[in-house]
């Protein structure tokens, strides 16, 4: 394993010391129940707005802290979920007493350890909602999810939900908001490499010199198939082509986004991101935002993943309003 | 080789079809000289910023076109410099009367074709005038350079030089800013993996599993010494001392970048940021801003780079000036 690291069970913690040190002007971090809050959190009146999840996955959650983004990312251990304490901690801390969303990706762990920080919080008389992202239409059912898993769509829901709570809408307005986003976006994902996590230091899974896993889970979990190597114009039907199958974007503006599993270089991300516009067009669907980078990765992983999420004039200003996060930028 | 490519001599084409396709509200793209523009240039009276390079190190340069940075990048090859009639065509195409700026790391072949095509704009009427980026002390005259190759100052001198530009100073104001850098930054970087070229399709260099290369170039040159593989507690000091024994900044105030070379997880990454952090504090060195992230890379190569530039009220002005680039952007 070659990983710039001390010790493989202190590299979150350690992470976040860095993190706090690099970001500060952005965000602050909690690190006994390694929370990053942002600076100016709880804002009075504002929806609070909570995700997280296993690490591993950076800048998601925890880059995705700031001005109309989240107010705070619970993080766990790589590829682990945060315990419901730590979530709990964090909606009580970021409730300004306009309620809280809890955005949460379809792992097990994830759903059952937020579920139980609702209640925690309810208990505390914090009012919570949530809302589930299963975007991925590569499998159901696999292994750390019941229906589909949670991955790209993330990053867009955090992005749009996060700049209609900054707006002053209320509770009901952003989960209905986050709830209308999970209906019409989906993702799907491919490795042309494992990934290695520091705890097990060697590879999650083997794949051939010539393989690549389609419809890859973010933790590494299996996709549909294992196909020969293709070209970037094969790989983007590829990835596209259940999208479209699971659900119908023809005719449909859409926001699509391009990401990278974290090994990948942007020169091939940017020659993915031709490939998907030019299959795009074809079929009809017309993108009219872009996301392209690595901002849902998979450790040192090499591969991308599509997201495609209807727009209408609603999201592409929720879109287009500053963000000021350690991870995504503009505006402000 | 496992790349998401369609033809590897194609790839440098291919993928700014989608770079335009993806930032076409920030830049544009001449394909036929392979140039990126900032959309709003030339503007009349600004002295214009032109850098390139060699492709394979994204987001630098053609992420870094845009408000508060360059006016053009010439994209080469991938680790190949862009050609004289290139370089020459951007400095016209951005010359707004108050003449340009060449940015040029210290390789043979970018030295060689941006000095003629200095030559040629000259014969054209414009006022070119170039700065030379040669702050990696690892080694002296290596594969590519004679003398010090230039590395990740190079992304640090393109913010500062650009936010000077966009506030209005002149060429020769422009021109000893950026002296002034070079004089006073340093790196020094670190491969844990070779990276492999599309052309070449395997890895430049091989290393052993536990193996690290200490002071290597950005195209897999070459570093200092090969050692066994360290922890990040003891990567720091070995990326730093050598820095602090080429220029002396203790009791200094430091603008500090840890860069990633593509292939390293951001976790890792701010682990790095956490221990430079620590070494500089205990010699005396204050960091001011920071950067942290994968700016200025070897394609896939895992491993980092520690650039330190001395900071004072006026660089510290210029960092935070807006900028709005596809690579790097705050403010406006």
């Amino acid at each position: 394993m070659k990983k710039l690291i001390n010790d493989a069970d202190a590299v979150v913690a350690e992470s976040l010391v860095g993190f706090e040190a690099a970001m500060g002007g952005l965000i602050r971090v909690d690190h006994e129940n390694k929370i990053v809050y942002r600076l100016d959190s709880p804002r009075l009146g504002k929806v609070g707005l909570v995700s997280g999840g296993g690490s591993g996955h950076e800048p998601l959650h925890s880059g995705f802290v700031g001005l109309g983004m989240l107010d705070a990312a619970c993080v766990g251990e790589i590829f682990t979920s945060p315990v419901p304490g730590q979530v709990a901690a964090a909606t009580a801390a970021v409730d300004g007493g306009a309620g809280v969303l809890h955005i949460v990706k379809n792992y097990t762990g994830d759903i059952m350890n937020f579920e139980m920080a609702a209640e925690l919080a309810a208990d505390s008389g914090s009012r919570v909602e949530s809302v589930v992202v299963d975007d991925d239409v590569s499998v159901q059912d696999s292994l750390y999810t019941a229906g589909r898993r949670g991955v790209g769509l993330t990053v867009l829901l955090e992005k749009l939900v996060g700049a209609a709570a900054e707006a002053g809408a209320d509770l009901d307005a952003v989960l209905a908001l986050a709830r209308r986003i999970t209906a019409s976006g989906r993702s799907m994902g491919l490795a042309l490499t494992s990934c290695t996590t520091p705890a097990v230091g060697k590879p999650t899974f083997e794949l051939g010199e010539d393989e690549m896993e389609v419809g890859i889970g973010i933790h590494g979990e299996p996709g549909r198939e294992r196909r020969p190597l293709a070209s970037a114009a094969e790989v983007a039907p590829l990835l596209c082509e259940p999208i479209l199958a699971d659900l119908d974007y023809r005719g449909s503006e859409v926001i699509a986004f391009v990401n990278g599993m974290g090994g990948t270089p942007l020169i091939e991300l940017f020659v993915m991101y031709a490939e998907t516009a030019r299959f795009l067009e074809a079929a009809g669907v017309r993108i009219v935002r872009n996301l392209v980078g690595n901002y849902i990765t998979s450790l040192d992983m090499a591969g991308c993943s599509i997201t495609l999420l209807k727009a209408d004039d609603e999201l592409i200003r929720l879109w287009d309003a500053p963000v000021v996060t350690p991870g995504l930028r503009w505006g402000a």
